[in-house]
């Protein structure tokens, strides 16, 4: 009777991070568990989650090295941006059917205290938009692009992964900035998709492109004022080559060398930038908190008279999370990588 | 008659890039003529070389290759910055007897309109302190140091080339602002005169030590704030290992790769620059030319309160500016090489 009856009880699906990857992750590298389902306690709220965002910076954080977050425990669920939404409260700032933003646990329901979520309105913008376009995806893009950047209209802007989440909105901000925007992706349909859906001048598909450098020089005959770097590696050696004086490159992320096992070899950059004045600086978008209430203004208004396109691969099914995040190092996704629950 | 009358006429010898030098500069890259002696025309000065500056960034443009100034021609005059003394004048700025600073070409005499020279104090300071400490080099240290690097009291600033020109000025402000200063240089004797003349903390022999990132870290408990880079290479490599969050890197020279043919590959940067925050700036001083009357003031005024010590290399002769110019390469100067005449 007693085993029947705990049968009977919703069970609760959590992700851990089991081992830490060696070179790309696979799904071995991730454990699926079920727990018992969780109770909001006093001052408590208890979330289902709607939405999850899967991102390349967490590689990152399932290596054991130092980096700008701690790195995640093996045996303990996996984290990253998360929809909710409000299954229960004993939180007086929130109540049932308020749907809310954070950085959470990997699992289908969880209770939190409230700190660190933010409510968001589910009217204004679909729940996904909250995790790429007018969330953390389109704060990195607009404001790496404002803080390092700076671009003044006619300036050039090279994107790498252009096509990714972080790189779709920075094309389409370079183009309201009333920029020349060129954009460096790995398929001709993430190329013609650049300039059709997201307003990029010039795309070059890095994968199908003898000299890089050459075809970089022809799409910014001017030189590179910006160079907006998503990806890292090779590509990147083809821009550095184009760069003006002055210029100003962001490096937002490096998913070409997110995977190395051991640190991958390359020109020298010293030299690039003694002779053009030039600035590198790596970029990581919780360094300017203080600034996302007026990006999430900024980038809510440009959503909303429709000029930023919200681009997103939707994959359905917590289950298929893990699978999701292993497919942002194919080239899977175009534009923001979200799991619906 | 007329032979022999030509004969006795004094003439001027003059330096020119005869080759273009592959690898390492020799003294077969130049080439001495004689020219007959100019005479000032209405508006010029005639002016006599009296101290030559030869600096690491000439390599550069001894190349033919785009980079932030022009490269020299072949078969023209070689430049840099020279303390010249006015012989005659006929310009109503300059009268005979002045001493002046400016980027002039490399000839015992040679006239000048007046354009692009200052007039410096004799009494004030020694003349080549003028091409060193309150001129181009110690500009360079005080002004890369100021608008890239920003020090704040308490933090640890790391130099490479420590007891070179730029180097060793470097870190005296440094020490100025309150900043723990560790050098880098390639001898003991330069890393003893680092601590004894120069006011560092730390000197780093990067010739004798094993383990450079070790030594470094050592060196740097609470890892490297700002990294002052006059050398490149290997030694950056070391140091950019033990960047903190929010360092700042200035690149102001790369001397260990102004001789290199092919690019040399070192581990990529982007990563170290992102999960650190940190900032790379290539520098050249005169991108900050407004601020040439403050710096100047600053570091005249530290001078004379016996704040900064002047550290030249002083070699003698005309004829020897080429090898003054390639002992550079060899490590043969301790702080600023100038040529006396």
């Amino acid at each position: 009777m007693i085993i029947l009856w705990i049968k009977l009880i919703a069970m609760n699906k959590v992700i851990l991070l089991d081992k830490r990857p060696e070179g790309v992750p696979v799904l071995n590298d991730f454990k699926f568990i079920e727990e018992e389902m969780p109770v909001a306690g006093e001052g408590q709220v208890l979330l289902k989650t709607r939405f999850v965002s899967v991102d390349p910076y967490l590689r990152g954080r399932m290596k054991d090295v130092k980096s700008y977050v701690p790195p995640f425990e093996l045996g303990k669920p996996m984290q990253s941006g998360v929809v909710s939404e409000v299954i229960s409260s004993k939180n007086k700032h929130f109540k049932e059917g308020d749907f809310v933003v954070g950085y959470v646990d990997w699992k289908e329901y969880q209770t939190s205290s409230g700190k660190g979520l933010t409510k968001i309105d589910a009217d204004a913008a679909d729940l996904s938009a909250y995790l790429g376009i007018i969330g953390m995806t389109g704060l990195t893009a607009y404001l790496g692009l404002k803080n390092i950047g700076k671009p003044k209209a006619g300036e050039t802007i090279v994107v790498s992964g252009a096509a990714g989440a972080v790189g779709n909105v920075v094309g389409q901000i370079g183009k309201i900035l009333g920029c020349h925007v060129v954009g460096l992706a790995g398929t001709d349909e993430k190329i013609s998709t650049l300039k059709s859906k997201f307003g990029y001048d010039e795309g070059i598909n890095y994968k199908s492109t003898d000299n890089l450098e050459a075809a970089v020089k022809a799409a910014c005959p001017d030189g590179v004022d910006i160079y907006f770097d998503n990806v890292g590696g090779a590509v990147s050696d083809a821009v550095l080559a184009n760069i003006k004086y002055k210029s100003r490159i962001i490096v937002c992320g490096a998913i070409s060398l997110y995977n190395d096992t051991e640190p991958a070899l390359a020109p020298r950059v010293e030299w690039r930038l003694v002779v053009n004045s030039a600035t590198m600086s790596g970029f990581i978008v919780g360094d300017y908190a203080d600034q996302f209430p007026e990006g999430m203004k900024q980038l809510t208004e440009w959503y909303k008279e429709g000029r930023l396109n919200n681009s997103e691969t939707i994959v359905e099914g917590f289950d298929q999370i893990p699978e999701a995040f292993i497919g942002l190092f194919q080239g899977k996704n175009e534009g923001k990588m979200v799991v619906k629950i």
